[in-house]
């Protein structure tokens, strides 16, 4: 394998290509096309030349379009369509994506039509980050107020003092890693946009329960689910691995390393993170990180295992360039490039923009969409926005 | 493409082959090893070579592995292991599978303490064809009384009658294919092991439904979900077929015309429901059923869509079957020809026996596992089982 080394030069043309990729290929797929001016909301179930292949909208990527929309405009340039573009998804989420009892919904039609609820509290995560970029971009008070709100009921729902529907008995409790992260994201963003004091205190707690009850340094491992105590559960769905899902809480908690002045403690953590599960996810046959792995290299249920997703992909471009700043360690640059190149050679569509969401083991595409249930404008802007914006930030600490 | 025809002879070899790949391959790789005289049921979530990978217990494929062992019983030979085998299942279910309430769980430990709940009623109608069957092979009265009550729950679910906690809000009510099709084989499995004077009414109006509502014959397609008026929902989940499941519930209708002596409508509507689906189904670049189509060959949300997996090969092996001998038509030997060899080619394990689940679009192996949550011995033993008997039937008719 030929030495992959990054020296300043490199770095500064990453985020050169990242801002371009964003503002010159992704952003422009999805806007101002999927502007819902009628209905509200966006319009973002698109095949992969971006016609539309449904018109329903899932209360997940509403949250996260906003919050993209919103924090283009707060970070890379006060464009007044992209603040309008954010009230749109702002008003959709406050006005429609609600039931009665003030819960959020997974999936409501054009009009904001009720399709489905489920039973956690996702879609409120991700109004908060939602709403809080938006506060912060237009200054609506109002807004901020609903994502501080929405944080309390999500912080509720995070401690059991708000419960949700048990999908288990009580045979077998287990807790996932699923809460701890995105919870920390959705703290650091509400912390970064319009600030709140919560968030600091809360972000060290789940940081502290995923080192204690989800890193396995004795086998090298992050678990996705373990037993009430921390255990692994040695049945089938316990021992599956997510490792993008793992990258991507190692990135959130080196980026709080980062944000507490270089904490040595917190960063450490995140590279242990990112080392154990690229050493598990990273597919050394074929390039690129597979979905689900069995911790103990059993069968696992999920037969799709071995597939690649866009975001897994994502969370690995961001974590190894950020475990390249904070080190300065060749093996990141050659994890980075590796993945990087991996990721624009086979996701990238050259022809239409944005990236593919479904790839076979070997790197073919499996299914064409850009948008649907679960992908939409987030991992793939957030990677691009984030991986220029932190090279930007180094580059102004040096 | 080379033509083919099968002659009578042909027809017995296949019997053969598919007697002796049930007795000597399939039947042999789950038992006795999976009989658990400890807690009773079966163990039955293992890997290629056939060790142990869970203990969990799925309620699904614990019915469905009594069903087998007794309908083993009933109709190869009356072999007391099988009897004995059966009965750990039966006493399992009847014991173990049930909430305070009456409803049966999902999942369970090996113990037989409740992991999951689920919403819909399919542990039930397995447990309505495990209790049939082993009641006609050990005369319980008791069985065949938990059967008969089961399918009285069955009925009343089907019916609206007994209320399932809804997956949708009241948006865009739909119904699907799935309800029809498993209650017209529950009931003639009950029908044809101990009997029951309400299925005849109740597989004839299942049959309409389908006919009316899901059968496209403007398109030459089967929806696998519809309004409650039988149209189409342009809405991803709407226009996701499932060629596997529609040509399931061809042959299940195709063996009602046959039962009802060669009755005309019903063996043409199962045959217009094969064509229909194994055009839509077939991979005509690599062989096999894929699991999931568009109607309008858009994306749809599954990204593993193009996956092959081993049951909707196991049913269009029967239904192809079927098919040819109600019609002696080539068109259907070719299609018996084309599924049986790119099965037996690339889902058998020759080295360990029964087949792998979860192939790539490509054919390779994506998945080892033999038994999990959802595969277990029951498609393939159904199929080659069934296959035989049929072929046997036909036999003694000419």
């Amino acid at each position: 394998m030929i030495k992959v080394m990054y020296n300043n030069e490199d770095i500064l043309a990453l985020a050169s290509f990242y801002k371009d990729q964003l503002v010159n290929d992704t952003v422009p797929f999805w806007f101002p096309r999927s502007l819902d001016h009628e209905f509200g909301g966006y319009l973002l179930m698109r095949d992969e030349k971006g016609d539309l292949i449904d018109t329903d909208k899932a209360v997940w990527i509403q949250g996260r379009a906003c919050w993209l929309l919103a924090t283009l405009y707060n970070t890379v340039e006060q464009n007044p369509d992209w603040l309008e573009g954010a009230k749109l998804g702002y008003e959709f989420l406050k006005d429609k994506c609600f039931n009665k009892a003030g819960k959020m919904y997974f999936h409501v039609d054009r009009q904001g039509n009720p399709i489905r609820m489920r039973r956690y509290f996702f879609s409120e995560t991700f109004a908060v980050i939602a709403c809080a970029a938006y506060a912060k971009a237009s200054g609506d008070q109002q807004a901020a107020k609903l994502a501080r709100d929405l944080f309390g009921i999500c912080l509720e729902y995070a401690h059991g003092e708000r419960q949700m529907e048990p999908k288990f008995e009580q045979t077998r409790p287990s807790k996932g890693i699923g809460i701890p992260m995105i919870m920390i994201n959705t703290a650091q963003q509400l912390r970064e946009t319009i600030g709140d004091p919560r968030c600091d205190v809360a972000i060290t707690a789940w940081i502290q329960e995923i080192e204690d009850n989800f890193v396995k340094d004795d086998i090298r491992c992050v678990m996705e689910q373990v037993d009430l105590d921390g255990r692994i559960i040695d049945h089938i769905d316990g021992r599956t691995l997510n490792p993008g899902h793992a990258i991507e809480g190692a990135w959130f908690i080196m980026h709080e390393g980062i944000y507490r002045g270089m904490d040595q403690k917190l960063l450490d953590l995140g590279l242990r993170m990112l080392d154990y599960m690229w050493e598990r996810g990273w597919d050394k046959e074929d390039g690129g990180i597979l979905y689900f792995k069995d911790v103990y290299n059993k069968p696992v249920q999920e037969y799709w295992q071995d597939m690649k997703f866009w975001w897994p992909q994502n969370e690995a471009i961001i974590a190894t360039l950020l475990a390249f700043l904070i080190t300065n360690d060749e093996k990141y640059a050659q994890m980075h490039k590796q993945i990087h190149d991996y990721a624009y050679l086979h996701f990238h569509d050259q022809e239409n923009g944005e990236w593919f969401g479904y790839l076979h083991k070997d790197g073919s595409i499996a299914q064409t969409a850009k948008g649907n249930m679960f992908k939409g404008p987030f991992h793939l802007p957030r990677q691009e926005w984030y991986c220029w914006s932190i090279i930007e930030q180094f580059q102004k600490a040096r």
